[in-house]
C-alpha cells in the first residue's frame, strides 16, 4: 500500500433510496469512464474513503469488491486498490493526453539571432548558486526585488558598463520584454494611451510590447550611426511623445553605435519634450571595438531609464533582467509591484545574486567577449567581401547583418536548402520603407568550426546567386 | 595578474594639445574620484589599455607610473595594477553603496497569513530537479509555457482537484497575482477599461490587481457560504461586468465554501451576463473537511478560468502558477505572450516539471494535508471557545479568522506586546461596511509546539480583554 500516492475521489452520492454500495459503485464507474480516475491510479484505503463519505467501512469494502468483480478495479497486495490498467483507451473522454513529443531536431545549423553560447555556463559557481538558492530561499519583502541582487546589479553596471547606479533605483525584472511591459504600466499609471517612439528600422521584439498593451508606437528614423536626432518630432508632436526606446550601444539592425554628439542631442530633445528615454542596453557588455561608450543614463539620470537583461551574458533561460529608473519613478514602481507582485521568483533572484557576488559573471563576460570577438572576426573574414553583398558593421552584440543585392528570400531559401537557417532582414524592419534586402544571422551560439562552416555556405549561396 | 577580473576603463581623451600621458592621467583621476573606478578594482594591463586607446604601450606605462606615484594606483606583483584601497571614502560620489543589512529578525511568532510550511521541501527530488534544470535548461518555444510542465499541471489538477484540463489550455504563469494581471490584459485586449466583480469582503491581494492596471472593480456580497448569487448585479448592470473573481473552495476571510446550488447559480448568472468567471483556486488542494468539491471549471469550461498557484503547496519563492483558460482564450493569450514573452524562467519551468513528474508534489501535498489538518485542529481546540470571540469555519487553507467583540486593534496590539503577530481583519475587508472586528492568523508555517504557544497567548489576550 502506498497511501502517499492515492488520488482524490470526488464522489457525490445521489440522495435516493437505493443501497449505498449501489450508489458508490455507480459514482465510481462514472468517475472512471469520465477519465477523472485514470487506469493505474491508486485509490484511497477503504478506511479513508469511508471517513470521507461518512459511511461504514464495510459499505466501502463491499463497493470495492463489486467493482473488482466488474473489472473496474484491481486489488493487489502491497499496492492497495488501483483502477484497472486494462481500461486504458476505454474512456469516453480521455484523461490528460500524453505530452507532445519534443520538437524534432532541426538538421542543420540554426543561426537565428538572440542565442548566446551557454557552453561552460554551468560551472561550480553556477551550480552552487542554484543549490543554495533552492534549498533555503530568503523571503523577499521589497517589491522592487532582493536588496542583495539589486546591489550586485549596481556593482555589475559599474564594473561592466561604467554606470554608477544607486541600488535603490534598480528594479529586478523578468528580462527586457517583461521589464518594458512593467515600465509602460508604471509610466501610464492607468491613464489612457501612451505614445512610444521606436527606432525604425529597429529591434523587432521590444517594439511589439507597447502595442500589445494597447499603446501607440511611432517610428523614429535611424541610419548606420543609430537614431537620427534630426528626425525626432518637433513642437507639439514632440510633446505628444511619452517615451522613446533607444539602442545607443548597438543599433538593431544597422550595427552602429550612437556618437557622443548624437547622445547629447537625444538627451536635449527629451528634456525639451518632457519625454522619457528608455535605453535598451541589451548586449552592451559585449562590445567588440573601441572604448566602451558612456551609457545615456550616465549622461542624464533624470529622464533616462536603463533596460537591461542577463539573457545575452548568461542565458535567456534565466528570465531575469533589470531596470535602473530615475528617483521619481521608484515610488510608483513600488506601488505597482505591491499590487502585481514580484515578477522573478525568489529562488532565481537569490541564485543570480549569489552567482554575481562571486565575481563569476564578470569572469564569464570577459571570457565570452574574447570568444565572441573571435567569432565576429570569423564573420568579417568570411562574409566581409562577398560579391553582391555588404556586411554591416558589428560594433557589438551577437548578430550580423549582411545586406544583399536583389531578393533576400532567394538567399534565405538557398541557405535553408544547404542546411543553414538565417532570418530575412525584412522581418527586422519596423518601417514600411524596406528598401534594404538582406539577412540577419546570430554568431553567438555555435562553436567556431560549426560557425565557419555555416558562414562559408552562406558566402557560397550569396556569391553563386549574384554570379549566375 | 588576474586578467579575468579587470574593470572597464571608459576613458574619453580630450582632443587637445597636451601630452597623451597628461590627458590619460587626468581622465583616470576623474574616473577614480567620480567612483566609476573603485578602490580595489583591477585595471586592464598596459597592453590592453594601449590597444583600447590606440596609443603606444609606453604611453600607458608612463601614465600608470605617474598615477602610482600620486597614490591613485598601486602596482603589486601577481595582481597587476589596482586602484589604491586607501582611497576608500575619498569619493566625491560614492560608488555602489554597501547593501542594506537584512531586516532584523522579529523576536516573536509571526502569524501573518500566506506562508506555508516549507520545512522538508528541499528533499532529494527537489534538489535534483533544480540541479538538472540549471545545468541544461531546454529552450521553451511555446509562448504558453513548457509543454512538459503544462502536461504535468493538467495531471496534477486531475489527481488533486479532479479537474480534467486539456494541457493545451493550461498557461504557465508567475503565480496568482501575475497570472491575474496577464489574464486581465488578454481579456481587455487593449480596449478601454474592464469592470471586474470581486468578493466583498474578499482576499485583499488579488483585488488590487485590476485597479493597479487601470480597471474598475465592483464589490459582490458574500456571507459565510461564500459569494451570494442573489446579490449579483442584474439587467444592464450585469452586462456591464466583464469578469467576476470567485473563491469557491475557501472564501476569504469567511472560510466557507460555495455550495453546489450556489455554484450552479453563479454559472447560470455568468452565462446570461456574458461574463467570465475567474476561479481563484489558490489553496484548494488543502481541503480539511468533507469530500472535495468540484471546481467551477469542471461544471462550466466555457466561461470559467482557473487561477492557480504552487505558492501554498510548495513555496511562494517559486513564483510559478497557472491558468486553465477556455479554448477561445488560448489564441489571444499566445498572441499576447509573443509580444511580452514568458513570465517564468525556463529553468524554473523545467525544475517544476521535473519535480511534478516524479510524483513528489502529490506526496508532499498529501503529507502536508495531514500536517495542516492537525494544526487546524489545534486552532479549533485552543480558539474555538474563547469568551467574546467566534472562530470562523476553517474548511481549507492555512489561515483562520477569529471574530472578536469590540475593538480589534486592542487584540492585535495585545498580541504584539506578547510577541505574537496577527493581522487585523479590517485590512482583509474589501467593503466599507466593516462591521466585523477580528483577527486573521496563518497557522501553516510554524511547527506544532510554536503554534500552540502562540494560540494560547492569543486566547489569553482575547479572554483577558473581554473579562476585564
Amino acid at each position: 500500500m502506498r497511501p502517499d500516492l492515492v488520488v482524490d475521489v470526488p464522489l457525490d452520492l445521489p440522495a435516493d433510496s437505493r443501497p449505498l454500495p449501489v450508489r458508490i459503485c455507480e459514482g465510481m464507474r462514472e468517475l472512471i469512464m469520465d477519465g477523472v480516475l485514470a487506469p493505474g491510479d491508486h485509490l484511497p484505503s477503504t478506511r479513508a474513503l469511508s471517513a470521507q463519505l461518512a459511511v461504514s467501512r464495510g459499505t466501502v469494502v463491499a463497493s470495492y469488491e463489486q467493482l473488482e468483480a466488474e473489472g473496474y478495479l484491481v486489488a493487489s497486495s502491497g499496492s492497495g486498490t488501483q483502477v484497472n490498467l486494462d481500461l486504458r483507451g476505454l474512456h469516453r473522454r480521455s484523461a490528460t493526453p500524453t505530452p507532445p513529443p519534443p520538437p524534432r531536431h532541426h538538421h542543420g545549423i540554426d543561426l537565428t539571432p538572440g542565442a548566446p553560447d551557454t557552453s561552460g555556463l554551468a560551472n561550480s559557481a553556477w551550480r552552487s548558486a542554484w543549490r543554495r538558492a533552492c534549498v533555503q530561499p530568503r523571503r523577499i519583502t521589497d517589491p522592487l526585488g532582493s536588496p542583495r541582487l539589486r546591489h550586485e546589479i549596481a556593482e555589475h553596471l559599474r564594473q561592466m558598463r561604467s554606470l554608477l547606479a544607486d541600488p535603490r533605483h534598480v528594479v529586478v525584472t523578468g528580462g527586457a520584454r517583461a521589464g518594458l511591459a512593467e515600465l509602460i504600466q508604471v509610466l501610464c499609471d492607468g491613464s489612457g494611451c501612451l505614445t512610444v517612439g521606436v527606432e525604425s528600422p529597429g529591434y523587432p521584439s521590444l517594439r511589439k510590447v507597447p502595442t500589445a498593451l494597447g499603446h501607440r508606437i511611432i517610428g523614429l528614423p535611424t541610419d548606420d550611426q543609430g537614431l537620427d536626432p534630426d528626425g525626432l518630432p518637433t513642437g507639439g508632436d514632440a510633446r505628444n511623445v511619452d517615451a522613446v526606446l533607444v539602442t545607443p550601444s548597438h543599433q538593431y539592425p544597422w550595427g552602429g553605435s550612437l556618437s557622443a554628439s548624437r547622445r547629447a542631442a537625444v538627451i536635449e530633445w527629451a528634456e525639451s519634450a518632457g519625454c522619457w528615454i528608455i535605453e535598451d542596453d541589451f548586449d552592451s557588455e559585449l562590445r567588440h571595438v573601441g572604448a566602451p561608450l558612456p551609457a545615456l543614463a550616465s549622461l542624464d539620470a533624470q529622464h533616462t531609464i536603463v533596460l537591461g537583461t542577463f539573457s545575452s551574458v548568461l542565458t535567456p533561460a534565466l528570465g531575469c533582467g533589470y531596470l535602473v529608473v530615475p528617483p521619481e519613478l521608484v515610488g510608483p514602481f513600488a506601488r505597482q509591484r505591491q499590487a502585481t507582485g514580484q515578477p522573478v521568483a525568489a529562488i532565481v533572484q537569490e541564485a543570480v545574486a549569489d552567482y554575481l557576488s562571486t565575481g563569476a559573471l564578470r569572469r564569464r563576460t570577459q571570457r565570452m567577449r574574447q570568444v565572441y570577438r573571435r567569432r565576429r572576426d570569423t564573420v568579417i573574414d568570411i562574409l566581409g567581401s562577398v560579391p553582391g553583398a555588404t556586411l554591416q558593421p558589428i560594433d557589438g552584440g551577437l548578430h550580423a547583418v549582411l545586406r544583399v543585392d536583389g531578393c533576400e528570400e532567394e538567399v534565405v531559401e538557398g541557405c535553408r536548402r544547404e542546411g543553414v537557417g538565417v532570418t530575412p532582414l525584412s522581418t527586422y524592419w519596423g518601417s514600411t520603407d524596406a528598401d534594404a534586402a538582406g539577412i540577419v544571422l546570430g554568431f553567438g551560439s555555435h562553436d567556431d568550426d560549426t560557425l565557419a562552416a555555416a558562414l562559408t555556405t552562406i558566402a557560397r549561396v550569396v556569391a553563386d546567386r549574384t554570379g549566375s
